[in-house]
């Protein structure tokens, strides 16, 4: 498994629009397991991104897919920037297989 | 929904053994919507955990079930700090409601 925990910066006031964009983008994703989008209690312009996909290949072919690729042309102009972007080795947990 | 986005360190040597007793003790508990144990790629002692409960109460609530306090008071030893826990407040994602 591959995955991936992300911080997201939107422009000043445009974290709801941003996040109903992603939301929408992110349905049927060939080999996705886990994706979640999440609020920054702490912070009013940040979004947490946590993904967690079979292999890295089918992360990189998602971005190729026609929603996802609409999602990024309309959210591009609303994000300020990414805090961090952070791979990880899932070995599983609740509906997902086993890798230990 | 409630989430949480926290990083472990392991005692060096003991990754291995703290995330199996991890993956043991997280089978079953009420509210938990997702869990995911992932290794660090970068970072041979650390560890990503990242939660998504239908509310805090029930992530609270879960720190007494049997099997979690099982697998607390093994993996203590194990385990040498905890770099980052961060709440966040998820607002979807496949498999999960909608809340924006």
């Amino acid at each position: 498994m591959y995955g991936l925990i992300g911080k997201m910066r939107a422009k000043p006031g445009q974290r709801a629009d941003l996040l109903a964009i992603l939301l929408d983008g992110i349905d049927s994703m060939p080999g996705c397991l886990s994706y979640v989008v999440a609020k920054d209690p702490a912070d009013a312009d940040a979004i947490w991104i946590t993904e967690v996909w079979d292999n890295e290949a089918s992360h990189k072919s998602s971005l190729s897919l026609p929603q996802v690729r609409a999602a990024i042309n309309k959210a591009m102009p609303m994000i300020a920037g990414f805090d961090s972007s952070i791979p990880t080795l899932p070995v599983g947990g609740p509906g997902l297989p086993r890798m230990d």
